[in-house]
């Protein structure tokens, strides 16, 4: 297919140049482009339609645990950043300041908010007064803006698009639990939604959220072995509630401060579905999010029946999937390979012979399987494509997990592992920073990714100082 | 029912005070709260949910008419703001400027988007190149920033919500086409979903957008005979194209400038679901767009089986419609006033002896009539009961609009009408602008609202200054 490889050719290959091929899929399949502001982007049509699909799907998710959508402003006076003296030192560095309204001079510093948690505290003051107020379970869908020095499309940018949940709650426990059922949503969306499995655990001190007493965080393995922080979810005890003078009356009647959560997930989530189930070929989509989950492509276009059968086909599957036709004057050979560049995980060829043989043909985007099917069972057919072509991608994306996940004991095998295997190295920790800054420093960039719930005990020393090990921790490269 | 009659008590009567009733209104259902930037306000859950109803259901018309959604910058740089003269004179005197990133002085500044006209302008002219990329026919749900001295919740805030479309045509017909269908649709929505009929037309010179050629606008009348702009969409020609040097190939190999629109509704549509719809009671919401269609309210609670069964009815009609029920301490009068100032469209009792006659009573929200309806038939009572409400609404909003809509054929008719009759006043104008600076002058405030589509001509001179009458203005004062 001489198109095909055309269209390949266009892609550069993973195995070449990772950054470049990744550069090439978020151009070529139009996901975004680049705008006058450094790091700003503008999200295409492509690309937003993955969003809206993730934020119906998980939108969804969030309201069966009660979640309530609301909206707070988009400037933080800079008196009200300041009020946690651990926020504002980990955020004031890297956020964008407005200084004039109109052709006013403001008297205090706005800044565009980088994350609300001194927004909905300053709310939350106003609104709780009992414990019959809480708990609050509010999150809201917005942009926020850091101001980052290197940036990336979709995986760090100075603006970006996410949800950030924050919560009140009555009691410290009923705060962590909150804090760990929206890690579980985050991990339960990742892997049946996005076909993505990853590690989940805690931050350690040093990684964790600028205010946070304990941040969670889910960590899935990219193609490459580097590592992406995929969503975070943070208990917060009742520190900003004492700092904003949040108090409630209890049910004993006494004054008591609330115990907090915030959680978020955002755009970046784009370029984890491009570096776990991307190809040479361009993007593999799994089909919960996927804007087309399969597309008609009708061959032989100039027989007689062929158009009109492929559009009743399409009319037909497409009250029931996400669906697209393409009746171009390009050739099949050419939209074969579009569609594959843009991950539409399944396409559906119908000629003259399928017709006359009432069938039609389904190849796998993730295998390129064909298959046969009926049009008389087309529906059930698709639909169990779909779900194995979804199997299929967390099978391998597990397999790639797997086989990215080292083990090592010693320093020198975490520096030997570090160097010629890309991927998570599982070591233990004895629980201080400076092996951390150490380990860091020595193999040039990896990093504590998390201490996972399930802690395995492999070795009883640190990895790095040879004092008692505390911890096991999964340790990275990130994005 | 004293407990009603407190909560009444509540809400200040609109006729004492229609600000102060409206300012209640919104405080009171909790829709909004107000934060410590001036101007820029807090959506709380249930004013939120309303413009979730609101994004679910106008975003599935521009669907249906092929708009695709994308995401733009929240900032415009200086330069791009300035590059059509038109438009940066009318917004630059109203927006918030960053001037600083992190610790850095920004070389050059950046505005909040006021409206985001030059940031689709610059992307188009990247990737406009043939008449085979047109139509562009895309749309942004954003919060966008004007530095407003005077606010108002929902009506005039510096920050709000909104979408803003952007098209662009290979033809001036196309777009004008355009500009007219989006309008529609916004016309459709007003009424079928909002439940406010509304004129539609044609702004003046004077009152059009800075930088369009034509604007055109629907405009519903409040229950206190105040207008308010309730959207717009504007025909832009090939202005702007020009200006940021987009072209294309046309079919005949020239290179051509595109044809633009833009259109857009905010917020402010709240604002006028509260002043068409409510009452002394609290907010009045059309069924499309409440958060709850039917509030059940358990009516003897603790006597057996009542719980239950209000709980499997409500659990029942879930599947269908939005429903809540209040199984709450409180007593059944205070629920009764509860959702009317919520504006719940039905309330469902259901007390023992309903439970024996398998009967449940409906109270519409917008007359209290009360239906007697059998459990076996509940969703088709309810669901036609909703339709009946939606079609009251329109029908008490399209009274108020004609019993507010008066003639004038002198100033001194105008002036008499505008200082006693609040409301549209129709005038014949000779399309001067001097003559539209001496009404407002005049009257104190009366302002064009629009060229009506429908023109009648009912007398031959202009209202102001007795020349040949050019058009029919509907004029008014406006939020």
């Amino acid at each position: 297919m001489a198109e095909n490889k055309k269209m390949v050719e266009a892609i550069t290959p993973m195995d070449v140049d990772f950054a470049k091929w990744y550069t090439d899929i978020v151009r070529k399949a139009e996901l975004m482009d680049y705008s006058s502001v450094k790091g700003c982007m503008v999200i295409e049509p492509y690309g937003y339609a993955i969003w809206e699909n993730i934020q119906r799907d998980l939108d969804a998710r969030f309201k069966k645990v009660g979640v309530q959508n609301v909206y707070m402003p988009l400037l933080i006076p800079e008196s009200l950043l300041q009020k946690e003296k651990d926020h504002v030192a980990g955020f004031a560095p890297e956020v964008a300041w407005v200084t004039q309204g109109g052709d006013e001079q403001l008297a205090e510093r706005l800044c565009i908010r980088p994350t609300s948690e001194t927004l909905f505290c300053e709310h939350f003051a106003k609104v709780i007064e009992s414990y019959r107020d809480l708990p609050k379970i509010y999150n809201q869908w917005c942009s926020v803006m850091r101001w980052e020095k290197t940036t990336r499309p979709f995986l760090r940018s100075s603006e970006f698009l996410w949800q950030e949940g924050h919560t009140m709650h009555e009691t410290a426990e009923e705060a962590k639990e909150e804090t760990l059922r929206m890690l579980g949503v985050y991990r339960d969306f990742y892997l049946e939604s996005l076909a993505i499995p990853a590690i989940t655990g805690q931050k350690t001190e040093k990684e964790k959220f600028a205010g946070a007493e304990a941040t969670y965080t889910i960590e899935p393995m990219m193609h490459n072995g580097v590592a992406l922080q995929g969503g975070t979810s943070h208990y917060f005890g009742d520190g900003f509630a004492k700092s904003f003078g949040i108090t409630f009356t209890g049910r004993d009647n006494t004054l008591q401060y609330p115990h907090q959560t915030s959680w978020g997930v955002s755009t970046r989530m784009i370029g984890a579905i491009i570096m776990v189930h991307g190809d040479d070929n361009g993007l593999v989509l799994p089909p919960a999010i996927a804007p087309i989950q399969a597309v008609v492509i009708p061959v032989a276009m100039h027989k007689e029946g062929v158009l009109e059968n492929a559009r009743a086909l399409c009319d037909r599957l497409s009250a029931k999937f996400r669906m697209k036709i393409d009746d171009s004057a390009q050739s099949p050979g050419w939209k074969f390979s579009q569609y594959e560049m843009l991950g539409v995980p399944v396409r559906i060829e119908l000629g003259p012979k399928d017709i006359e043989k009432n069938q039609c043909v389904l190849v796998r985007r993730d295998n390129r399987e064909k298959i046969f099917a009926s049009l008389d069972t087309i529906e059930e057919t698709l639909e169990q494509t779909l779900r194995d072509v979804h199997d299929a991608l967390v099978e391998k994306a597990r397999k790639n997990l797997e086989e990215k996940t080292h083990y090592a004991k010693t320093l020198d095998e975490m520096i030997e592992i570090s160097k010629n295997k890309p991927g998570f190295i599982n070591a233990m920790w004895c629980g201080d920073a400076a092996c951390e800054d150490k380990i860091k420093e020595v193999t040039g960039g990896v990093k504590s990714r998390c201490i996972p719930f399930n802690e395995e005990h492999f070795s009883d020393t640190c990895v790095c100082c040879g004092k008692p090990a505390l911890h096991h921790v999964v340790w990275g490269r990130q994005y």
